[in-house]
């Protein structure tokens, strides 16, 4: 399981002469160390929990307890929907009589999120009741009065002529985009999909050219189908990084094994620079500092639906590695798995998800940055979401309460101290800003981004990646997916 | 304060030939009698609460003891902003000294809600942290880590020009319409109106056409500003209505005052026809089965912005006045006051707001409708929400639970009993569904409606005011607030 602790540094040899890999290892930088993660802590009204129980057992030499987790997941219990393997074949053969349901490639990724239970207490796609709680609470009430928080609606699509074809059945199959059998949907509840109201609650605008609403909605079924769930086997995807792929339950354990008394989440969609990496390892500093013992960094990047003009899972997973490999990050206390999630885009509404889904994955603490789960507003000129608002927004969720929120200020190229920085607006003029769109014009270039930006290692995967587009850019991209 | 209390029944002799209005009295239906409510209640995971124990203190013949309320105030506290009579003046002239900021008529509205408590424990225009909040989970907060409900953003808008005039000062003037001193806004904070993402949010739709939105967003401000209201004295219409505007601590003063065991609210923004008689005395009847010993009616028309095509206030409160007048509602069971609120059509979330600015007015039961706050869609040919989103929400709804809520099936007009009944769908072909619509033509023609439909003066009440607007139609209708 424990994937990146056995990656080690290598191959220094042939580095682009540019980089100077020994920065890379001074992070962080004193002059964001001293106050910078408190003071960016106004935001929450709450400050993390100074929980030091677990490891204060008197014995330094004696190593705590192992625990089956640090945080409980929602509702309780980890939902594992997968079932046995002595049930499955007859099951199959029950799936065999059923209406089938046709999943697209991001159903399927849904699915997979359902049954290993990143959405605990989910147990299927949602049924009305789970629908609309979603859509105007971000949460939803449980049995026993308490609340969890559920910010997207997890829902399936279905067509006019499939809904005709379910009848009055109360269960159906579900078949993915190969043809195969993935599970059987029970006790079914078929209620209308009102776009509008879905893509104008979840993301506070119906401005055409949202990548999710384009790929997932807008060519959806006018019906939403929800009912619990039962998987047939564990989704896999055999595109080779299916090792990457912990399932909640997994990572539950892998923390257990490494003696973890603090999980703090990095979730992200992009490649790891230096500024990322000054944050992280700056929060498990901080960590320390506040009496745990050994926090673990889940580096936890997402693997379902992304946009078109974001950098391919497998690019994204090499240049992960690299970032271990050299020393950036530190494999001792990292690891690095896929969350399989598609991308909403959604900002403030879908940063609640990504904390959500770490909750039940065992993270205690959560790293959140600017404009979490933004992007530019698809037809004006300026940012969708305020890049304020998802820390703010995050902090107030209900149902996240459990899960201590750590936001963090904007990292930027420092042109004085040549290295990532968190950015000061006092000298405002010493930073520079290296978007996603200048980083592809460096690498497409052939041009290198400053010293000290990212790891050389790292980098040159992401060289070889726009160059492999650029031959590609005469026809359109395929999705990254 | 009781201002219903004391009409009676008078001038039956020239009513309307083609009506009975004996028929109006033999309210409640008995097929809808059994079982309609508790059926209903389906939706709801809260059933209403059976707390007789206000009623049962052993001695019949003795009156309960008087209560200040039946239900407490969100926050535990009535909010109430109007300034002493003997601070007035001292703030009056601190007032004439800071920058000043312009209120429209609905802006006027909000303060008149804000001031008397309907949004406790809201204390002002919301800041940005509450508006968040509203935005993205209808509810708020509180300090102690409890919820109270909170689902529309009250919002104050500002210009750029009076943002700049602002400049650094810490509080504000408010300006009515008529330019003079409302009250003082102090601790300000400003900040971005997104209204593309606050329509979208709030209304679950941006199409064009949303009266709320074209009247009091489209060309407002692109800042809010938000901050601790004072209200230098008691904002008054002097429009011949303001003694039904009862605040709500008048209101709970009332309900003591007639011994309410129960209070039972009706929000309507419309003429009270006979289905809503039918509901409102049946409600009261399935009360008195529960237990309560003296329910009263809680008849609170909506009395701030509505749109145009909506009929007028002041001749929707001489329609309601008729209606206890010839007894179809009782006037010692109900109470007719203004609720001073401007309507925003935003169904499913707004119902939220109209139910909890009556558990402030000390309401503990509400009464919810076929389509609450809904309204065609402005550019498609359909209801902009489904129909029974609004009671499922509100049943769902954070920050709702004190309150019992009774949703009702659609009343329409039975054409083999000649009365408003409960719809059954098993013989839809016995029931006529008369819109406003439908309503409006049969005053324009002339026509009467069919036999039962609504009392003899209510009715004539409503051809008066159509035959008043014909006159009008060449010229475009004014608004109705």
């Amino acid at each position: 399981m424990s994937l990146t602790i056995k990656l080690h540094v290598h191959h220094r040899a042939n580095l682009p002469t540019a980089f100077n890999p020994t920065k890379t290892k001074s992070l962080p930088s004193p002059i964001y160390h001293a106050n910078a993660l408190l003071s960016s802590l106004v935001y929450s009204p709450r400050r993390p929990r100074m929980t030091t129980s677990s490891v204060s057992n008197g014995a330094a030499d004696r190593p705590p307890p192992v625990k089956s987790s640090l945080i409980d997941p929602d509702g309780g219990a980890l939902v594992d929907l997968v079932v046995s393997e002595s049930d499955a074949e007859a099951k199959g053969r029950e799936a065999e009589s059923l209406p089938r349901v046709p999943l697209t490639r991001i159903d399927l990724e849904w699915v997979h999120v359902i049954s290993e239970g990143w959405a605990s207490p989910l147990k299927g796609f949602m049924r009305e009741n789970e629908y609309l709680q979603s859509l105007h609470f971000n949460c939803l009430r449980l049995n026993d009065g308490s609340i969890v928080n559920m910010s997207l609606p997890i829902v399936l699509a279905i067509h006019d002529e499939i809904k005709q074809a379910i009848g009055s059945s109360e269960k159906v199959t579900l078949v993915g985009p190969d043809g195969g059998v993935v599970g059987i949907l029970r006790s079914i509840e078929i209620y209308k999909h009102n776009k509008e109201e879905r893509i104008a609650r979840t993301w506070g605008t119906t401005a055409p050219g949202l990548p999710y609403v384009e790929e997932a909605i807008t060519h959806a079924g006018n019906w939403l189908i929800g009912g619990d769930l039962e998987v047939l086997k564990p989704i896999k995807y055999n595109d080779g990084l299916d090792h990457y792929r912990l399932s909640p339950k997994q990572l539950r354990q892998e923390f257990d094994k490494r003696q973890a008394d603090a999980v703090f989440a990095f979730q992200l969609r992009n490649p790891v620079h230096n500024g990322h990496a000054l944050l992280m390892n700056d929060t498990r500093k901080r960590l320390l500092e506040m009496g745990y013992k050994n926090p673990i960094l889940l580096l936890h990047p997402l693997g379902g639906f992304v946009k078109a003009d974001d950098v391919l899972l497998d690019v994204r997973m090499e240049q992960h590695s690299k970032v271990l490999e050299e020393g950036v990050l530190d494999p001792k206390t990292t690891i690095v798995a896929i969350f399989p999630s598609p991308m909403h885009y959604a900002g403030p509404t879908e940063v609640q998800w990504h904390a959500k889904a770490r909750i039940n994955a065992g993270a205690n603490f959560y790293i959140v940055g600017r404009d979490p789960a933004g992007m530019g507003h698809p037809t004006e000129k300026r940012d969708l979401y305020d890049p304020d608002h998802g820390k703010k927004v995050l902090s107030m969720a209900p149902g996240l309460e459990k899960l201590n929120i750590l936001p963090f200020r904007v990292a930027a190229y420092d042109t004085v101290a040549k290295k990532m920085a968190f950015f000061e607006p006092s000298r405002a003029q010493d930073f520079l800003f290296i978007s996603g769109t200048k980083m592809r014009n460096y690498a497409k270039s052939g041009e290198n981004p400053p010293d000290g930006f990212m790891c050389p290692g790292g980098w040159k995967v992401l060289v070889q990646y726009y160059a492999s587009l650029q031959g590609e850019e005469t026809q359109s991209p395929a999705l990254s997916a």
